[in-house]
């Protein structure tokens, strides 16, 4: 049995969203029980010109809902970045996941060769829908994902590699 | 035409590892031009309890050719963790995709439901051959070249996106 697009794609999405919220969890414990502003955190970055935490959560979000949007051939909902606090991010994610949710296999499998458009400033990359997915889409949410957990993880919250795998979860 | 499992594995593992012998190659020169000495990279880390990047790099190393050994029911070559100069991590980064441009595509199709197992300490994880690939190695996999990344990045090493997603390529 071969693989289908769905599965490549859309419950990854899901369950890396799903661990980032368990992250957040982690973190809000951490500021509590140490007197951390969570706005400290919102407002971390790994470097003066990398985003912030703002930027990444809202990064991880456009990359999940634009590529599900894509692949599954519709528009993808408008969520404007208008997120400045901890609570609006975490809402954030939740927006997205149950946006992720709506989507059905049958709209995303059966034609992995279609062409799938990516507007760029200036240009627009083509790509076979197999080629986005793999070649700009996994690539591209899991690193806001990362960054979003090494940002946090910089902060001193204790988090481990369990935590981005499985949301702190066994297997 | 569904996905092959090859196409979701191989290939994304060595263009990832390609993208960051891409980026090593810019720290170098940015290394040279500014007076750094290329240690301060090779030991540097996110965390004072993360990995620094002689950890990043043997971990995607192992995250891309376990995979691929497991993938293609094959053993993964032993390249044991030596590694403490710039020279070697880079030769790491080679050796990985040297092993990983073996594997033939048939090696790996036809039988994505397989078992895979995955030892670690105190227990073994089973999956399917498609569930270890997706909830798994990829994340996995990516976490190690987004923090390898955002450890150069955090350094002043002047990079964007496109370096990790095409290795400073135009798509």
């Amino acid at each position: 049995m071969s693989l289908s697009l769905y599965d490549a794609s859309i419950p990854g999405y899901v369950r890396m969203l799903r661990n980032l919220s368990a992250i957040f969890a982690k973190a809000e414990a951490h500021a509590a029980a140490n007197g951390v502003d969570l706005q400290t955190y919102v407002d971390a970055r790994l470097a003066p010109d990398m985003a912030s935490l703002v930027g990444q959560v809202q990064l991880a979000s456009d990359a999940a809902k634009g590529a599900a949007a894509r692949l599954a051939g519709i528009t993808s909902p408008s969520m404007p970045d208008v997120e400045t606090t901890w609570a609006e991010l975490k809402a954030r994610l939740e927006k997205t996941i149950a946006f992720l949710e709506t989507i059905k296999r049958e709209q995303v499998d059966g034609d992995e060769d279609r062409t799938v458009e990516l507007p760029l400033p200036g240009r627009t990359l083509t790509f076979t829908a197999r080629d986005f997915l793999f070649q700009f889409s996994l690539p591209n949410f899991h690193f806001h994902i990362v960054t979003a957990y090494a940002l946090l993880r910089a902060q001193g919250v204790p988090l481990g590699k369990v935590d981005y795998l499985a949301g702190g979860q066994s297997f």
